[in-house]
């Protein structure tokens, strides 16, 4: 039984702060010592199954070939177990952990079967096959709580890389029946508009939206191009431009980001502060005709009295 | 002389923000290639030697063989030297950092003498040799203080993982003459009920106790038997459970964590919020009678007016 | 073409909380597996070119040879690409990232053109070889906007890892048409104080000056020395010692430190709240003959009311 991975990437909500991320390295490195774990991000907001999706997609294209572990579970407590791996071998209902083969098996993707994994399986070319992990012998025996990072994933993981056939980790089923993931698609708007969703807000607050250039091609996209932002809270004019820096102090801007996406964006300020929105918020989007300032758009006053 | 050791697992209180940490594993990357570094935590708070004894005795079972490197030290001042390590060397009086032996040479402990290490050793099977750090030969020589990580444990970590002996970084001593551990241990009361300490709050404020179900086994250990949970601010009636999701909206839940520890908890919420308590305080525990709903317990009101 | 690298020390202000340090280290892993990433920091402050530099000299010391890569960019906006590199193939006239050969090739500092590496590349014993990065066959191909650390920085740092030279990752240029660093230096005032200035406040508090224990030789270095410390806000009297630890409860410190700068510290306190700076503010210190209390010194108040 040869080795098969050598590298694991792991994304997970578990934070740096307690030792879970590291004790899952510590188990790697004891099972597979041929290993390297490649951290692409703990600090997914816990429980926060969307953003941990959207995150492992922007990821997808760069991991190397090996294991994606990805551990985000809207039920967990953390240091005391329980969350998707709590039922495994326990019998309490619910749903184990999977592992999905991806792109003819040169890669699996590890995690709950929440609707974490679905885009970055896709992406990967799609679901080859799948097991859920019920075989106790491939874990880690707990004291108490199962703590599913520690007890489950990362024995599992360890296992796959060292060759052990998926099979032999869980119990095959058929991908469709795994819950899939939920992306929220743009809509348009009976007046010409896209109603979009801002995915996300990245560390500076750039507002990353829902909606690719495609999607609103007919209404150029020429630099300097102007299109209406609306917010609950605020409408402004976005120019369309292809970096932040060639904006002016304060001006919005609407730009194909790094991940081909538009994104919201100002130079050297927040976009999120500015629009007030954050990941999950509505956005509604609208051509705006050469010479139309748009109603949010302000209007430069005369400071001198009139004569 | 061989290799001997392949892992350093590292655990510390010099944060993320510095460059500490990294400086550390660019000097065993550098005198000892073939070492992986895991890192367990470095966000132990700074000085705090309970929780980081804490912590590292929670990941004991599940390092690789190898170096455990540990630093957390009281006295530091982290960016300019001082601390345990200063005095090495250097005659200052204060006790230089140790290296501890332990299952039978399978494994080497190294940290400040200040208690910290004392856990870790104990759970791996005792000390074996130990020496003081107190040979500048296997140091780095700083250009003004001592920063210890950087100028002591890098360095003699690395050496020792090269196979350099452990009595060459150091002189041999008996190790019942290093400053041991303080662990708190749960007190009876007089009326039945058990004093108990918060020994760890995690990442989503559960509160894992210094009591383990041994400690209360003959109030029972069922699912749904209650015991009154009072702290010096609030006392509730918290509820035997598996895990948090099996509790109400608000309901406070005792459990066997994943450490085999008692821990306080809620579904979706902290309970070191919701209890008004951090690491160290203390909570009484006392078993309630079936029907007693204990002096806490919201009682249902009625808001319709009588008729 | 033999691997000419196997270690790539790294220092950025990508934070660890998006995926983008992760997404480095895997295409690393893809690219050149014999690899090792080692995070000095990442923590910079999002932009902030000296904060980046300095912690980055701090490092120089202690990397090991191979690769340096460090990536803070004032016009950055991360998400979405821009930045120094957005202009790479671009040609919207930004400057490209730079690659420069230190110690004979030892190794290679890689990054923007702004200014961080020059003290980094100064500590190595200067500059060798130097290219401007703007070969896109040694780039990712973005599907919007370039990020700068992923799409040029990853593959170039991997390409070098692997034994491709430095002259065909980039153009050959002059390394003194490079940006230059800036060091602020202290300035002698005309009472013989020394105006200084803070380049670091560590986590605990402890703030490094832009001046050297040879700075004040002639004022004497004696332990119980004493030097005026004065700040923007307050003027305190700080005492030459070797170590926070021999201070007084609340009293200030000034000592070599751990890089051989002076430092003002306290004992268990941050001297930074303490005298309300931060890096970057103005200190001047000013030698105070024996005997001499300073301005700012408290002056013991008799509570006992006079007979």
């Amino acid at each position: 039984m040869g080795r098969r991975y050598d590298t694991i990437s792991f994304l997970s909500d578990l934070g740096v702060v307690d030792e879970h991320v590291g004790v899952v390295k510590a188990i790697v490195r004891d099972l597979a010592p041929h290993v390297q774990v490649i951290d692409l991000t703990h600090q997914i907001g816990a429980g926060d199954v969307r953003a941990g999706s959207l995150a492992l997609a922007r990821c997808m294209s760069y991991v190397p070939s090996g294991v994606v572990l990805a551990v985000v579970d809207a039920g967990v407590g953390a240091g005391v177990g329980a969350g998707v791996g709590a039922g495994v071998g326990a019998g309490v209902g619910q749903r184990p952990g999977v592992a999905i083969e991806v792109a003819g098996g040169e890669g699996v993707v590890i995690g709950p079967d929440n609707g974490l994994l679905a885009s970055a399986v896709a992406m990967a070319g799609g679901a080859g096959r799948a097991v859920v992990l019920d075989k106790p012998e491939h874990h880690l025996a707990s004291p108490g709580a199962v703590l599913p990072s520690r007890d489950v994933f990362a024995t599992v993981a360890a296992h796959l890389c060292n060759g052990v056939d998926l099979a032999e980790v869980g119990t095959l089923v058929d991908a469709d029946t795994l819950l899939p993931g939920v992306i929220p698609l743009p809509r348009d708007g009976d007046d010409g508009s896209v109603h979009a969703e801002v995915l996300w807000v990245d560390r500076v607050g750039n507002c990353q939206l829902n909606v690719g250039p495609d999607d609103i091609a007919p209404w150029g996209s020429a630099e300097g191009a102007r299109v209406q932002v609306a917010t609950t809270d605020t409408t402004r004019v976005a120019e369309r431009v292809a970096r932040p820096g060639t904006l002016g102090a304060g001006a919005v801007g609407l730009l194909v980001d790094a991940y081909g996406m538009l994104s919201v964006v100002l130079d050297h300020r927040s976009a999120a502060d500015e629009l007030s929105v954050a990941a999950g918020d509505l956005v509604r989007l609208t051509p705006l005709a050469e010479g139309d300032r748009g109603p949010g758009t302000p209007v430069p006053v005369a400071l001198r009295t009139p004569r």
